[in-house]
């Protein structure tokens, strides 16, 4: 099995809806990506587009736009948990041989198919997600006691975040605690700024064969590129289905949630524990999420995640998290596993206040009421 | 790189819309090929749904419904090639150890998103595909001396071959030369029985790491199955994608296409050439298509696929082809996956004439007037 590396990550701007093409809204972060990397198209053997848009042949689309002749091309789609899916269906891709570099794209429009859970029956009238959130969260509070303030202190944090992130939805807004806690309530008990916005934007991510790396670096003359490319390996992989309707997802969540499990696989693959983790982008869709989080990956025991979100050991969700991004649904697990790229490559783009250069990164992403989880974990 | 074998596959009836749900349509050929293979659910660790649907979530709602937990869950489109991309996908995974055996779904309903290609503003107002099957044909006969009465000899072929096969849409018509030549001019020079009809269906197929077979093997007791496992295994893979839009394609398409770029592809990794092939898939959308895939796949020189129909060295679309089963698009490529591992299992299940028992096989599979192909090697 062939080592496989990221080698570069670009997101674009996330927004409200404009009336722009998917696919020059792809183009947004893969010409850039391409620019600052140098990377010669003609080297390029596999595009895989992440979206639950309906827009037929994209990725053959997208190449054609960009002067890529794939081998590999097609589109994948698994609702939030798309990106990270696209990503190690790559991994797959390189590490068995059929290919030695991938470009992964994902792009949304605001109005995407993939928001409203119509597929299951067992939610009857409440397909938006948020009501699975809701239950989640007061669930959470009443079985573990975890407290209003603990919960909204998570918008708290990825907000304040996402005010160093210039691609961020909700870059240019303050949050604070009260504010929170006094926003509207959306569906008992959760309230407006604990719940993430749709939205569109791109994301694109090089993998390569890590055993190409040098190979790759001098076919680009370093004139030709922004930036040092710098590999970090992905070390381990976990990925779980466990349902896909609430009515069977709530028995799942607090005990073995595919999360836990996809994290699991993940940490075994790479042989290390959570407390080597240095850095986290973990999904938030709604702040109690997070919390599920932290306690699936192993930070703290079932239960404590309330407790842990005043922590500052490990660096987590450095970009905004999802609330503060902003949620294009087959975006998110790109733009994640980038901003980890880009944090490990040593690059702290959003100047964080960091305790130590980090070297182990995670991504913990989920879909459709955690039925379905991903984690991966990489090295600078 | 873990060598991948084909141990079960079952396409359901293919016919006009019904008001079922994808889903069930999916069941119709999933549970049967369970059944059949007796296959234990809890050994599956991959599914992964081939259709140009937009109904979301498909695999996990479908894995739930069959009462499968997989670890990598998600659907794949790439137009009429999704089938193949879907099984060449499952192959990766496999061969790189992230999984050990993955059941790919094909399904569609006759009113798919895929039939449409609107994404291609090069062809104007003709976005449906027949336009560049009947250019493409005019090319051929006008560049190459290849005769009506050679082109429409294979729907004659295939319509032929269709009466044998129970679940193919055309099963119960006859056709001859002259029906063929004078049923109604769609768009000159391309008549209507030289072209496929979309419908619904669904085929599903499973795979599994070689070296694993005699575990698997060992977890079924032979009175829980209907059929012998035998295992045939995938040893050329070849996909390439030169475009999208058909101004382009038309430029490579008598030069080098896709499909003969993903054959020599093919064959290098199979370590076999043309004349090892015993009984082939080749992609019938319209008539011409065939022709130019027995020159795309080296069984005749460029220009001389006219004079191959009438050859009887090669079984060709022992089920029928896509003229004769009809086209549901993400179907098609797991179904003549399906119908090679058959016969190179020894099922003859059509009762064909044969030659010899067919040893090598191969799947040749197109999208969107050939700006991406497929091919496949197995050999049983």
């Amino acid at each position: 099995m062939r080592k496989v590396s990221v080698v570069g990550g670009v997101t674009s701007e996330f927004r409200k809806e404009t009336d722009r093409d998917i696919t020059h809204i792809a183009l947004e972060s893969t010409i850039k990506l391409l620019k600052d990397t140098g990377f010669p198209r003609n080297l390029i053997d596999a595009v895989i587009v992440s979206s639950c848009s309906s827009d037929q042949y994209l990725s053959s689309v997208i190449s054609e736009m960009i002067g890529i002749r794939p081998k590999i091309s097609h589109r994948i789609d698994n609702l939030c948990n798309s990106g990270t899916n696209a990503i190690i269906s790559a991994y797959s891709y390189i590490s068995s041989g059929l290919c030695d570099c991938a470009l992964i794209i994902g792009v949304e429009k605001s109005n995407t198919s993939g928001k409203i859970l119509s597929n299951d029956f067992s939610r009857g009238q409440y397909n938006l997600p948020i009501f699975w959130g809701a239950i989640f969260k007061k669930i959470h509070m009443k079985r573990y006691g975890s407290t209003e303030e603990q919960i909204c202190q998570i918008p708290v944090n990825n907000y304040l975040k996402a005010k160093n992130n210039k691609n961020a939805f909700n870059r240019s807004k303050s949050v604070n605690l009260e504010q929170v806690l006094n926003s509207r309530v959306l569906v008992e008990p959760l309230k407006l700024l604990e719940c993430c916005s749709i939205c569109e934007g791109s994301s694109s991510i090089l993998l390569i064969a890590d055993e190409k790396f040098s190979f790759f670096k001098s076919k680009i003359s370093s004139n030709k590129r922004n930036c040092e490319l710098i590999p970090v390996v992905i070390k381990g992989i976990g990925q779980q289905t466990n349902c896909a309707s609430f009515s069977n997802a709530i028995t799942d969540i607090f005990a073995q949630s595919s999360a836990r499990m996809a994290a699991q696989q993940a940490y075994k693959m790479a042989g290390i524990s959570p407390k080597d983790v240095d850095i986290a982008e973990i999904h938030d869709a709604f702040s109690i999420l997070e919390i599920l989080g932290y306690e699936d990956l192993g930070f703290v025991k079932k239960g404590e995640g309330g407790t842990f979100v005043y922590q500052n050991k490990i660096s987590i969700n450095s970009r905004g998290g999802i609330i503060g991004c902003g949620h294009p649904i087959g975006v998110t697990g790109i733009a994640q596993t980038v901003e980890i790229f880009e944090q490990l490559s040593g690059k702290n783009i959003h100047n964080l206040k960091l305790n130590r250069s980090p070297h182990v990164g995670l991504v913990h992403n989920l879909a459709a009421a955690g039925t379905s989880g991903t984690v991966l974990i990489m090295e600078g």
